[in-house]
């Protein structure tokens, strides 16, 4: 059946050529392929945020076969894998990086380690899997190469995958780890708002010593310019940022804090 | 009719998934369309610096939708509008960004607001409107709907425009607001050069406290290493720079800054 | 005959709308061409990051009219060229960013001084060939456009080459230049390994007054992290390492600067 989409992210950055040489090598084995880069700034290593970027992003693109290549392991003995969803199909290191991805996609299928050498690109460098395994074993799934072609399936169960970031309501507060930090310096959530808080509510959010008062919002472009905004953002996660600012500088946040977020009781009255 | 090629012009960065989910919403809904990105690293927020490069760049595509999001107030009461002209469309904000494009394309040949809701996609984040709007929109125009499917046409004067950067002759001198700041420091003005200038003059350039002597050249290649050229850049407009250095640097100038640049009295009688 | 494809690489940086006015020229002139980036990121005039990221990207994509642009003498006496290799041509400035390409696809196989301006995009600015020379005639060869059509055929002797960056084996040494760092931080040499060393073997690595141990591995994985590592990488060159760090800072290296590296004398016993 195939595909006739290809998504691409790593941590590869784009001052190199090594992105390009993953084009080439779909472009020979698969022209009629269309790729869309996800993104290749990925922090050096960085599988959690990979993960992130990725789980939030292939909701929105088209059925595909998705390429992602956060590795640091490279050419040691972690697997390398391809996870079938209802509609794509994910290819890329045994991390952890694929999982949540093939989560948002309605879960995992089936899934393969890629042992075909048949399918790969010769030699294969130990240091660039993306270009010689990866790329390859994705542009021949494009063009219809059966799953098991690109070796055996494995139990899903056996899949590496990270501790998820969590998020909980404890009575009135949410308390939540930072999942993410966007362009923009916005804040992203592990979880979603707490069930109670009504748009325009007064909040105050906690983060370390820094204490800062906050309105739930629909937009952060609701509260004035240099104010504290907590909204549901574009993946349904909830966040912070200032209007015309950065949440993240403001408070100091980095991927991995926590964070709490409560009503604000010196408000509680005028609400 | 619809178009072929579609562009995206955007200050969402190339960190996040943000631009991929752009891509993946017009690849679904139009998959024969073929897209150009423009740039994604316009300033969070600038408005002025997102107008110039799409103004800028539009006249070198081809027929196109161009879709351009600097959007600050997003999810608030601005508009969002399309804009066709001769041989194009724009589709974005109403907020000054889209309208100098329409001029350098030959001028606004009729307005929409973006009202029908059957072309977005659903639900519509309040923070996203390209992914969730613009990108929809876009990309139904891109198929072939017709223009009055997207919303009811506007008073064209009723377009929100930006005060445009200055530029002025007064008598030998150029008195000129930096329009751009590029990638190599060159100082981009906001008019041509003075009518009277010849290639090869020395010139005095002032800005804030700041004089350097210039010439005026062809290219910037044409004066030795470290000096200041003064010379009409690709998009037409007078500029600024230092072979193989960077002339913001050196004026210490940034857009919105003004700068004046005359004949070097103290050269006159060797011309 | 032409080609399906077009390589871009440049110094314009991603900021710009320089390289989507580059795109929308080629789309324009031929539109069924697909356009790798292959970077955009070079540093401003750096030819000889340039010319080493193309050489070792072109092995890697499909046949095609690779454009290259990193232009410090734009607008001045340096000639324009198309160099022919046996599956690809390449277009740029003839100041040495070209040959190493042409050599890693096989060698020159005829060469091209670009003289027919009917094949450029008028008026032709001063300070953007790559818009209104390169990419037109680019395109054009793509859609088939003969050689000849483009200009006078040259001889090959008269292209401009840099000096190669050096690498020597010195008994049991290697002495050599660092020809690129790459996003990473790893240190690529511009040569081969020791034909006598073996995987595992512990090494000596001199840069100036810094001296660290190294191992000798087929991935920068395989040695604790933190530590320095000496491999042959992706593109079959000797490679320096840190694993999850950047050798290129431990060691402060640049292009440019020259290493050595031995066996460790220390450890000669205990191999």
């Amino acid at each position: 059946m195939g595909h006739a989409w290809l998504s691409l992210l790593t941590d590869y950055g784009l001052e190199d050529g090594f992105v390009a040489a993953c084009h080439g090598v779909v472009a020979a084995l698969s022209p009629q392929t269309r790729v869309i880069d996800i993104t290749h700034l990925v922090p050096p290593g960085d599988i959690r945020r990979g993960s992130a970027v990725l789980a939030q992003t292939v909701p929105h693109l088209p059925p595909a076969v998705h390429v992602a290549v956060v590795d640091p392991g490279v050419g040691t003995a972690r697997r390398s894998v391809a996870i079938a969803t209802d509609t794509s199909v994910l290819v890329g290191p045994d991390n952890g990086l694929l999982p949540p991805a093939a989560d948002a996609l309605g879960g995992v299928r089936a899934a393969y380690v890629l042992t075909n050498e048949a399918l790969w690109r010769r030699p294969v460098s130990a240091t660039f899997h993306g270009r010689d395994i990866y790329c390859p074993v994705a542009a021949h799934l494009a063009t219809g190469v059966p799953f098991d072609a690109v070796g055996r399936t494995i139990d899903e169960a056996s899949l590496v995958r990270l501790a998820s970031p969590q998020s909980r309501v404890l009575g009135p507060v949410i308390e939540a780890e930072v999942l993410t930090v966007d362009r923009f310096g916005n804040v992203q959530l592990a979880g979603g708002p707490h069930p109670q808080w009504s748009i325009g509510q007064r909040l105050a959010v906690a983060a370390g010593v820094r204490h800062q008062p906050a309105t739930f919002v629909a937009t952060f472009a609701a509260v004035p310019s240099g104010e504290l905004a907590v909204f549901v953002d574009s993946a349904g996660l909830l966040a912070l940022a200032v209007n015309r600012g950065r949440a993240a500088d403001r408070l100091e946040l980095a991927p991995g804090a926590t964070v709490s977020v409560r009503p604000d009781a010196t408000k509680a009255g005028s609400g």
